[in-house]
């Protein structure tokens, strides 16, 4: 059993109110869990392997809540369109080509040592709809050491014809996957993803939400991102009483653990059924800023207590970095406030670092945050060229970091307890 | 007189609508100016000495209209207010220590090598009240190379009280910088900056306007940048027809060269009035989220015909960064698309480019552009690990280094056709 304690400033969000400050603290880490954090080291502690990160700072690793891998190649390109033209224009395109596994693996080995290298320590992941491009993606997440879940996307109908899958055949590869990879981890692990209800027939739904059940697998999919593509769920199907409900019909929102993507155009009902049925909001602000989509009312899915998390949605956002994912959702929610005319508050600093780490991470179950019993993800951080002109305080080097430092600034990552080297 | 060749994709936009690209062509540059951009190099060149940046980018440096130094050490702190309260608990204080002369020095030796690294060739400033560390700043901006306006803050009302100049020492501080620093130097030159109406006597504004005209001096200022702050200002000046016109009575408005920072909240009729006057608009989206103060309506300037150009405005906002700021700009616009009910039109990315080089570099002179007669100032921009994955045209290429690249990706940096290094 793995024994060691990492010295440093350790600072995590238990609650979404305020950071957890332990100023010069030892947090001791057995079995790749949090056991005890404290100003002394206990002298029961004093053979576990020290690890002196004296004046540095330590948080929990960073959780992204959605994003394509097959994506990857256009971060940064065709900005210029909305939701649907974009996918028609751009990203059906790029995600026909993995067939080709020589390009997938060139592709995600790109991405996992970039979440590696931007503190993500766990994500979930859309793959594209070929499921050879979705297992390699699996597999090599488990060869890097960070944590995922991965789906297999699904769609049988208005995608590209190159990404069309026969209905039955999408709901084969996908329970062979599930079967495949039941046991293989329990870091990574399958998540069936059908890519949202316009490119999804009603028997694939229904075989999905089935498949869900039987297996107990966890679903992921998007909702609510773009007026249009409301609009457009509205006449594919007329006798649903909203786009959740089309989801929660087929056992798909909620009857397994269940992430939806951006929301934000949810109406009231629709963010209740979301709350009653623990479904998780991904709320993914550049992206909603890039494809001129809109800003998420997260304030208003928290007072109603829908679980919440962070996420890049590359290549939707371009970014990576939940660093800046988490000052982009302060500012979005700023200028949601205004638009609210001042009804829905700002979010806080603490919440939004809440939201990336425990917010998403309890997806994962204990993750996400330094209480007893947690899974020790942790990233450690180097601030001192940042923090060298005046004194700060902890909280404020922590605001400082996340607004204005980078990927250079973190110098070791952690995943249960085990430090973590670049991965490819 | 200095005669050099550069080779490589040579990219500007002369116009707002589309970018300028030369593949794989050279560019000539005379004692300092664009001579000529062609894809042969003509042999009356051939003696030149030729600088081979074959595969990379060549772009305009950029150029940031708006920040305040002494702020530097609070970027990315504070964040949780709006501007009245924001300039009153953290801004002030840290303003108050610029008496000394040491804490300047190591403050603005960080930010003008932070400002080289970003790849910012040009800027206009706001030092603090005391005049010795304005001359301090002017002194370190001449020595490092780089180009800048700077400007003394004058403010005898309505702040700190270790802030609140004696009108006649305030304006006897301004004129004795005019004068000492007229010939100095044509890369950093002084301009008028009384902070904004509300901090700011009648008397006060009138003498920096007789100062302004005496001289031939630009002035820089804030507008409109928050309601509650537009309020106030009709409070102090009832007599005035608006806030615009507060400046122009004290002939602080285009009277002579003006930049007026954000703009958010401007009339029509404001508007007007700073196209006729030909008064610049820096447009600062990231401190306009930050301190929760709205969205500039920056198609609705264009159309009019303001002048416009990107700013940092740190510390309100946090990053100097003019490549994430391109991007900021376009997001902002998007969203500002859907708060006018699409009437108007997101910026394209070219007109942001443009924005961020020629825009603001107009404001110096024939600056940020490659066109004849332009000043070499340029970026040398190295994307090849961004850019390896598919094959992009030029053009994505850009697009994918202003969004998702930063300043690991600057490799040279030209002012006026000089090579500069790290500053300090």
């Amino acid at each position: 059993m793995s024994k060691t304690v990492l010295k440093g400033n350790i600072v995590y969000a238990k609650d979404k109110d305020k950071l957890e400050i332990h100023e010069d603290s030892y947090v001791v880490v057995e079995d790749g869990k949090v056991k005890d954090i404290s100003r002394e080291l206990d002298k029961s502690y004093k053979d576990y392997n020290l690890v002196d990160h004296s004046g540095k700072l330590i948080i929990p690793g960073f959780v992204d809540l959605h994003l394509h891998a097959p994506q990857y190649p256009n971060r940064g390109l065709g900005l210029d369109k909305e939701l649907i033209p974009w996918l028609d224009t751009y990203t059906f395109p790029e995600e026909s080509k993995y067939g080709d596994m020589e390009y997938s693996k060139k592709v995600f080995t790109r991405l996992i040592n970039e979440l590696w290298q931007n503190g993500t320590t766990r994500a979930v992941v859309f793959a594209s709809v070929q499921k050879n491009s979705a297992k390699l993606l699996m597999d090599m997440f488990m060869e890097s050491g960070l944590g995922a879940y991965v789906g297999k996307v699904n769609m049988d109908r208005n995608t590209a014809p190159s990404l069309t899958e026969d209905t039955q055949v999408s709901i084969d590869d996908t329970e062979e996957i599930i079967k495949e990879y039941e046991n293989k981890s329990d870091m990574v692990r399958f998540i069936i993803t059908p890519r949202f209800a316009p490119t999804c027939t009603e028997k694939l739904m229904g075989s999905l939400g089935d498949l869900a059940i039987k297996y107990n697998t966890p679903v992921q999919s998007h909702l609510s991102e773009n007026q249009a593509e409301v609009l457009w769920v509205k006449e594919l199907f007329p006798d649903s009483k909203d786009y959740a409900s089309v989801y929660d019909e087929f056992n798909l929102l909620g009857q397994t653990r269940t992430i939806m993507a951006h929301c934000i155009y949810a109406t009231d009902d629709e963010i209740e059924l979301m709350a009653k049925n623990g479904v998780y909001a991904a709320h993914c602000p550049y992206s909603n800023y890039n494809l001129s989509s809109g800003i998420m009312p997260v304030r208003k899915f928290m007072d109603k207590g829908v679980p919440i998390g962070l996420a890049s949605d590359i290549s939707g956002g371009d970014s990576l970095s939940m660093m800046s994912i988490i000052a982009g959702t302060i500012q979005a929610s700023k200028m949601k406030w205004l638009e609210t005319d001042k009804e829905l508050k700002p979010l806080t600093f603490s919440e939004a670092f809440y939201l990336a780490t425990k917010g998403g991470g309890s997806f994962f179950g204990k993750v996400g945050s330094f209480e007893e019993g947690y899974e020790f993800d942790a990233l450690v951080i180097d601030d001192k060229e940042l923090a060298d002109i005046k004194d700060l305080t902890i909280e404020e080097r922590i605001q400082k970091v996340v607004y204005i430092g980078d990927d250079r600034n973190i110098v070791e990552r952690y995943v249960r307890g085990k430090l973590i080297e670049k991965p490819f």
